[in-house]
């Protein structure tokens, strides 16, 4: 199996990035290219004392920025490591290709270079986040502001699959993100998927409320873009700021400072469970092929973590499933 | 000043709601009348030594309830406390409308009882929340699922004037949650809205995500009813979750409990930094008179925390204000 990674793309690009493909080629039995400015990463590799001879690199010329428009620069730059990576996926030439990278680049990319799968309509951005009783998944968390039902219902069946294959969830309980727990509730759009969902063949549990989201007890959580990308933004910043604030006035006086101390293990270990990286990027479902978004502020735990990832989907064949369940699902509407 | 509150209304009705009657009373130069069963209500106030005869009872029969159709309880319960105390408010026999009851009851009562004000197509639901750098507004956090431009407008316009008079902000900062800082980003919705707001004048500074939400920086937050209450509720589910979190690890071990409890003050600080009830509760902007939505968990401190938000709402003369600057408005564009 053999990993492509852009090299350039993150806020810490390309050492990090490079660091965390040296951890994830010691520990899991893969290849793995790295695409971008070549002396940038030998340094890097060189540094780590690293083997070069076992990365492929693939040298490039221009990055994308998370500046510029994602379309123009897809169409543009076609030296970027971004796009040279994306066609090598496409290609054939690696099984999966991972990007800390411009997530507007990558949803262009995925549709432009990697392609749909054949009856997807809408690829979606599908985070994993850790919830108090385990991951979930949140899709489509950005990649359609706007959405039709129908695309609220492949969301559903692509988590599912992935729910299965990869987080080793047996039935995955898909919910409908709404503002109250019964069918009635919401808006004339969260209602009509509502239907479509209970018709469907998928474990559909109902509505989810945003205060039951962070529990973790739903596997699949469903909604437009809009509202994905608001919730997972929400998430991370009131977590965050909770922090920032418990941080400040433990610091504040000797006491809390030896409270602060005495509950390390506490935070480490809520750290852990809270971490955004430990289940890896936000896999981009729906495109002919395995495409994951790593955090922009990703370090080298986060890239492998998303390289492992990576090993996962393919190994589940999450792609391939996707593609028979699509045709399945069309096959009996028609 | 005459406060109504809904004595029935809440999980922790009478008791809580009584009982923070009774501390507002002494703490405000208010009257206040008290809607709900006479026999309950006189029980608690004299297990709390209160001189009853400082309190208007009205006695009523009837109560609404979370589960059941709130414009039909509305229509049909007429001698609830909810509907007899918004009456009260109608009829100009108190100035201010409080109940921890049902939210879509009072949504209900507030536009089919107290009424709207002319000129505002839809009210909203707007509580005020605890952000990092002090306390800004949500709105609609639920009134309206669906809603048009125009409503949004006027929702920056009502959550500006509460922000001056009630949290006495000079000029208070409105933004539009979106998934983008940049104009033309979101949906063909949120494109309008931005348009609409920075024609408006209104100090709207621009599009706000949901990652800085909870930095309070902020003052006014407008959005659809939809977006608005999932953003309330991720907000209060992840802040619940970390504590729930927190709170079984800190009790997992001796070190981790001697821990917890040197940083005692400083989570008696957070929490009464992220007290969801400091403030008040969800006012109900845009309906004639003044109604606020008490949270339905209120103990006695939520609801004296309510009454005070009624009492500056009501000196500062928030739905007066609102009736000229709408008119000023509609003056001015037709």
């Amino acid at each position: 199996m053999r990993i492509v990674i852009d090299a350039m793309g993150g806020d810490h690009a390309p050492e990090e990035i490079v660091k965390g493909a040296i951890q994830a080629r010691n520990e899991f039995d893969i290849d793995i290219t790295l695409v971008g400015d070549r002396e940038r990463i030998l340094k890097v590799l060189t540094a780590e004392k690293a083997d070069e001879s076992k990365f492929q690199i693939i040298h490039t010329t221009e990055i994308i920025s998370n500046n510029e428009s994602p379309t123009l620069a897809i169409r543009r730059k076609k030296d970027s490591s971004m796009v040279v990576g994306m066609r090598l996926l496409k290609e054939g030439k690696g099984d999966a290709f991972i990007s800390a990278g411009s997530t507007g680049a990558i949803l262009a990319g995925g549709l432009f270079i990697v392609g749909r799968i054949k009856g997807i309509d809408r690829p979606a951005l599908a985070p994993v986040l850790p919830g108090k009783n385990g991951p979930f998944m949140l899709m489509d968390a950005g990649a359609n502001a706007e959405c039709k039902t129908q695309n609220i219902l492949q969301f559903g069946i692509m988590g599912n699959i992935y729910s299965k294959k990869v987080l080793s969830k047996a039935n995955p309980k898909v919910g409908l993100v709404n503002i109250g727990s019964e069918e009635e509730k919401g808006t004339e759009f969260t209602k009509e998927c509502f239907k479509m969902l209970k018709e469907s063949r998928l474990n559909f549990v109902g509505n989810v409320e945003g205060r039951e989201i962070p529990d973790g007890n739903i596997d699949v959580v469903v909604c437009d873009g809009f509202t994905g990308n608001v919730i997972l933004k929400v998430f991370e910043g009131v977590a965050q700021t909770i922090f920032d604030i418990l941080k400040e006035e433990i610091m504040s006086s000797a006491r809390t400072k030896i409270g602060g101390l005495l509950l390390k293990p506490v935070f480490r270990k809520f750290k852990k469970k809270f971490d955004y990286t430990e289940h890896g990027g936000a896999i981009l479902l729906g495109v002919d092929g395995t495409v994951i978004k790593a955090h922009g502020s990703s370090n080298a735990k986060a890239i492998k973590n998303a390289i492992k990832q990576a090993v996962l989907c393919v190994r589940g064949g999450v792609v391939e499933s996707i593609k028979e369940e699509i045709e399945g699902y069309n096959e009996i509407n028609g």
